[in-house]
């Protein structure tokens, strides 16, 4: 049996913007109660009742963002909106639907389109918002994504960044560094690619990593499991920058200083090895590595019982004065000022 | 007296990513009372009471969608939004917000950005709506814009693409193909700038359609003057790719044909001898130009007393049994079959 290997190519320009378009989206499926009319006229129609709108947005450009040489385009698509439903659950609201614009520049057929739509209807099933509207057009250099989500939410519940209080316990949901880490891995395995193209990948035991780099998911549990709790936080914000970088947010628009155990940082093991074997300090990468797409929150002291024991959940410290400062309390219990380095800053180290 | 000619030149390295979101939207005023929350945090947060909720989005490419070496960044900036929120009136809604997005290559100085924002601040005052979040990035090439408008309207009002009866009466703002014959112009001159950069483009007596090109204005007093004359129209649509493809458009979705009359197309005397002077035929240009952000829309027969002789609107042709088909009828009473051609192709012949 001799396989056909060519992979099918269909130049974009054989549909035109119209058919590319009708092509694209013809799978989308409208769910959800507030969506009065999707894609098809010259703009989409929402009916949110009494409730609050809350609406975020995100460019994502090829080479800046993302590297194609390893993000397969469909977990890019999956990704892509991931990162946008984040900040909706940030507001602790519930995303309800989004809209996508491409640019593509002519080395991408059709296929590779179709790919990257299969990973936006994947995770608009998963995270059950629909795709309303957008723009498919031509680039004239890579792959560019834009992204807006829409979201829904009682008054109330809305979370702000600027609601900390002195005292506030400082919480985080599930882990953090791993998608650093991850980027770190697939950074190494390029660069041997590129030396050896014969070379097979080596990622036994980074799939935890890789994973949290490569197909994140937004914690869309936790509005849920907050509400159950009868938990409001008092602030919140995603981990998209860094943690490091997230605290300062919350710090500053919150009017509050922060005191940071380095004890308390929840890492996966899986995370701890890999530092090792890259010879990184995993505070550094837990602290300073962004893409975790987990929620950072602060809870009133009385909320402490509620909290404390949640698997979901890790006090890992608690806000002070504003005359204190934003300090990171260390293993050996020195006081380090925390600065906002972010994801970039980090890579150059 | 010796000028200081050199432009002010500051890297955007320089700021950084939080600093340079801070510096450009620093003069953002939040004015609608449908706004809570806007540029601050991870979303912005909106309270539309029992209006529904319109949002249309568009992505613009440099060397796609505008050309820098004819095109100012303050047009640019404010043609960017006049488009976005020309979508929203074309569902005889009122654009209330919009986010704006920014990816630039490191050959813009913060200055070329600032322009750029001072465009769309003068847009978002002349049409009132309120800038409530956005991106702002770095790109491999070019300068990439992706704005994303909302708006509110009561759910009566809205007027889709699919309404329009056989029969109806089929009706445009304004004049047409104006801005597609000041791109003529303004490539002309680009032209002839390329082979003698001491030559000084000859824009005298293009005014009009240079304007239209350059700095096109969205037509928000049309849902104003409709609700004064109490009209509500069956379906609508704007003219950006030209108005032959957004008649089809009207047609398709509707279910009806269409008769189109040559001698009824509103066209400004400057068209018609600009158009004659570039040896084009000024119904080609009218039907199949775009750009232009008039509305196009159908109302009852009914209606036509209170549209007649309405210096905003003029009646083009009326609607038909599906079965009939969708055409222009010529001055020569020939019927010619319309076909969506619209602006890339037109550029080909």
């Amino acid at each position: 049996m001799i396989e056909d290997k060519t992979p099918q190519r269909t130049s974009l320009s054989d549909l035109g913007e119209f058919g590319l378009i009708e092509h694209l989206t013809k799978n989308f499926e409208i769910t959800q109660p507030s969506t009065l009319k999707g894609i098809g006229d010259d703009a989409a129609v929402l009916d949110f009742k009494d409730k609050k709108v809350v609406v975020s947005t995100d460019l994502l450009i090829e080479g800046v963002h993302f590297d194609l040489s390893y993000m397969p385009l469909k977990h890019l698509g999956y990704k892509a909106v991931v990162v946008n439903v984040s900040d909706i659950y940030a507001m602790n609201a519930n995303p309800t639907q989004i809209t996508v614009s491409v640019a593509v520049s002519n080395r991408f057929p059709l296929e590779a389109l179709e790919e990257l739509f299969e990973g936006i209807t994947l995770a608009a099933n998963e995270y059950n918002v629909d795709v309303i509207g957008g723009d498919t057009t031509s680039s004239q250099k890579g792959l560019i994504i834009s992204i807006t989500a829409i979201g829904e939410a009682d008054g109330n519940e809305i979370t702000y960044r600027n609601g900390a209080k002195s005292n506030d316990l400082l919480v985080v949901t599930g882990d953090i560094g791993g998608a650093y880490m991850g980027l770190q891995v697939l950074e190494r395995e390029k660069q041997v690619f590129q030396v050896n193209p014969n070379n097979q990948p080596d990622l036994d035991g980074y799939a935890y990593l890789i994973e949290r780099q490569l197909k994140p998911e937004a914690r869309k549990d936790i509005r849920t499991l907050l509400h159950a709790l009868e938990i409001q936080p008092t602030a919140m914000i995603d981990i998209s920058d860094g943690l490091s970088s997230e605290i300062i947010h919350l710090c500053k628009q919150s009017g509050v200083g922060c005191n940071l155990y380095e004890d308390k940082l929840p890492l996966d093991p899986q995370l701890i090895n890999t530092c090792e074997e890259f010879n990184l300090d995993s505070t550094t990468v837990a602290i300073n590595g962004g893409e975790d797409y987990e929620l950072l929150f602060t809870v009133s002291m009385d909320d402490f019982d509620k909290i404390k024991g949640n698997p979901n959940f890790t006090i890992i410290g608690h806000m002070t004065q504003e005359s204190e400062g934003i300090h990171l309390i260390t293993r050996a219990d020195t006081k380090i000022q925390l600065k906002a380095r972010g994801w970039n800053a980090l890579q150059q180290e």
